[in-house]
Formats: structure tokens, sequence, C-alpha cells
């Protein structure tokens, strides 16, 4: 990895991660996208709906990576209190902004349908920059580093979507992925080993039962394609070594 | 709520999570049976297999919390550094735990396949408390008050429980959902009428798209009963009375 890669948090809002009801999704949506343009997701946060630790949280991780993305909390009930915290996090008012109350307009089709209720969804930290929601029209927004996105797996992606395509990229963090059936300890040693040649390149291994067998992946991370594949290729031959069988690279750009 | 119920954090350690590479269950799968057992989840952290933010992360979590569970990062690879990491945050040395080798020696059944790096599985920080795996031998452990688990998620859950049968439960969290297919923002004045009337119900508002179509789920959690049963009469009574058709209450204990 560069040093001058792009960082990323995430700010996952919502007790209903918290309780258990609810499996968060948009984590590995956001870093799977993340990765692919080459901007480092550093840490992930979920936190309940509050107002003081929305404004703590966020704060500590402005200071800590190039890009928040928050998700959660920007409808129009009382348990959606993202906007006025990260307003109150920010030092800027929150208002009835004009565009994002005509994209309101424009998605429910008339005056006498924006209540109140919607009306809060307009409502914006003062000289945020909006986030088109092409699927239920009440926009996200950006303050200062923070990106902010509804909570709605669908509507999230949408936005994604659209700060992504101006977002400032780093080198593509390319990954090669090795399968095998041996054990992690009979091959901790060597692929130690392996790491330490290649410092350039994150070598992890995963574990993992399926049908009640014990499987292993491999898996080779870089921005360095060369090393990468040079790695790869001892990894391959390590596991050949010990009497297992790879399986073809799997690669991810 | 009550002000004695026992609270709780995750930290999940790993790279696979923050590359997206991997979909982290273990968060569900903890955050649900700590609700059953009346334990608030407070805060959930995902971050690298990183030693100094481990060290760091660990630390902030404990002060926070009655709590704190960690996943992932304590196999035989090099990539696995939680057990020294956490040894290094509470000032224990690493030491060859003779519990643990002893149920490393149970599970691989003989004297010379305790290699190297399956002992490296019984080096614990000293003093800590083993969390039995009656998956793959390698013990979890406690120290203070961070519970140290694994990964992979069926022997994440084999540790699970085995500390929470004696660990401190809450008074129990139950849950009401009821679902209906009016908008949120048709709803949310009134909703919110509702929640200020009952301060120890919390009422979430959650929007889902299914087929292209938005359903709307309306969740009442409390510790009382009474009040949690009188809240959502009243919600299905607003339901109604908005023109929808309110799904049959479901209950979660």
């Amino acid at each position: 990895m560069t040093e001058t890669a792009p960082t990323a948090a995430i700010l996952i809002i919502g007790n209903e991660i918290l309780s258990g009801r609810t499996q968060d999704t948009n984590t590995q949506w956001i870093a799977d996208k993340l990765t692919h343009r080459g901007v480092r997701l550093l840490e992930v946060r979920v936190i309940p709906d509050n107002k003081d630790i929305i404004i703590k949280t966020v704060k500590a991780l402005q200071g800590m990576v190039t890009y928040v993305f928050t998700t959660g909390g920007i409808g129009p009930t009382h348990d959606d209190i993202t906007a006025e915290s990260i307003a109150e996090a920010s030092g800027k008012k929150l208002v009835l902004d004009p565009v994002a109350r005509q994209m309101l307009l424009d998605h429910y089709g008339s005056e006498q349908e924006l209540t109140e209720a919607r009306l809060k969804m307009a409502q914006i930290p003062e000289g945020a920059k909006l986030i088109k929601n092409p699927v239920s029209g009440a926009p996200g927004f950006i303050v200062e580093n923070i990106y902010v996105m509804a909570g709605v797996p669908r509507i999230m992606q949408a936005m994604l979507d659209d700060v992504l395509s101006v977002m400032k990229a780093g080198p593509a963090i390319i990954s090669n992925t090795v399968s095998c059936s041996l054990g992690e300890s009979v091959i901790a040693k060597q692929l130690e080993q392996i790491q330490l040649r290649y410092s350039n390149v994150e070598i992890g291994s995963y574990p993992h039962y399926r049908a009640g067998t014990l499987g292993l992946n491999l898996v080779l991370r870089s921005v360095d394609v060369g090393d990468l594949d040079k790695a790869t290729q001892e990894v391959i031959a390590l596991i050949k070594g010990l009497g297992g069988e790879p399986g073809a690279i799997s690669r991810q750009a």
C-alpha cells in the first residue's frame, strides 16, 4: 500500500443493528467498492441512534481518515437524528435546503405531498453538497469529509454510486485467493517466511467450515501486481510441497 | 432499559472484513444473544490485524462497557496477533498455558502433533481464564472484562455459548414488530407522539424494499412488557386509522 492512498471509515448508525434484529450488509458493500477504488477502509463503527454518541464518534473518525461514510438515520421519523447530529458536529445550522426541497417535490409530484414529515428530509446542514437519491427522492449530503447516506441498502447503494464517481481514487488493491485443505498450523511457519520476504504484499489466512469440512483460504493483497503474483506462486509451491492441492487462483481487481 | 443492565461492545478484528472480502455475521449473532440475555450492546468496531490499533481500541472499549467481546486473530498464522495484543493491552505476559496445551493435546491426539505453530495457540496472557472450543481445540480466553473468541463463526458460536452460561444477565429486552405498507412520512408525526408518551419503550421505524415494493417495519422494544404491549396497540390503531393494514405482531423475547 502506498502512503498516498486515501483512507476511509464507515459509521453505521442504527439501534436495529446493535439489537441483532438486522444483519448489516452496508459495510461489506461499501468496503468492496472502496477496495476496488484503492481507498483503504481503516475502521467501521456501529453506534446507536443517539445524538451525543453520533457527534462524538463522527468527530473522532473525521480526523483519522480521508473520508467518513455514514449510513442510517436520515428518514422522516423521530428516530432519524443523523442530519441534526452531523450539523451540530460540524458547527453548522440545519436549514431547509431549496435544492433538496425540489428533489422531494420532483419525487412526490405536488406541493400538497410535501408534508411536515417529508420536509424534514430536506433539512440539511447549511452549505452541504447533496447526494442524489434516485430511489426515494430524499437526498444524502456531504459536510466536510463526511458522506451521509441512507441505511436502506438499495438507497445507500445508489447514493454511493453518485459519490464514488467523483471521489479521489488510489492505486487499485489487487487480491489473489488460493484455497487448499491443509490445516493452518501445517502451513503457518513457512507462510510467515513468504510474508517476511514480501513486505508490500499482505497475506491473510482464513480457515472456514463447509459441510463439516475444514478448508483454508490464503488471500494475498497488494497494489504491486508483479510482487503479488510472485508471492502467490510461492504460496502455491508451498501448498504443493506440503502435500496439499491448491485451488485455481481467484483474482479480484 | 434499567440503569443496572450490563452493557457490551464487540471488537471485530480482521482485514478480511475491512477489505470487503468477508461478510461479518458474528456481530448479528452476538448482538442477538446479548439482547436475549438483557445485555445492551452499545458499540461495535471493526479494525485491522494491527497490534497498536488492537491495543488502543480494546483499552478504549474496556472502560466504556461491562463486557468487551473480540473475534478473530487467535489462530496459528503470522496474521494472528490478538493474544499478544491483548496481553500487552492488559499489562500481562504471554505464557504457554498448561491447561490450553492440554486442550490442544486432547484435540490433536499426540505430543508430536503439538508443533510450534499449534503451540502458539496455547500462548495466553498470564492468569487468563480459558474459553472452551469444542470445534477445533484451541481455546479463547478472558482477561479482565475482555472475552477473546475465534473469528470462524462456528467456533465463535461455541465459545459464546460457553461464556454466556456464566455471564451476568439483565432484564430481558422484549420486542414487538408490526409491519405495514404505509410510507414512513405518513406515519412519522403520530408515531412520534406515541414515542413521547412511552419513554421506556424504544420505537424504531425501518423501511425496506422487497420485490420493488416499499414496506415498513415498526419495532417496539422494552423491558416493561405491559407498556410494550400498550404502545404496540396504539401503533396498530394508528396504522388502521391511517388506512393501513397492520401485520400480525411478531414478538421476540
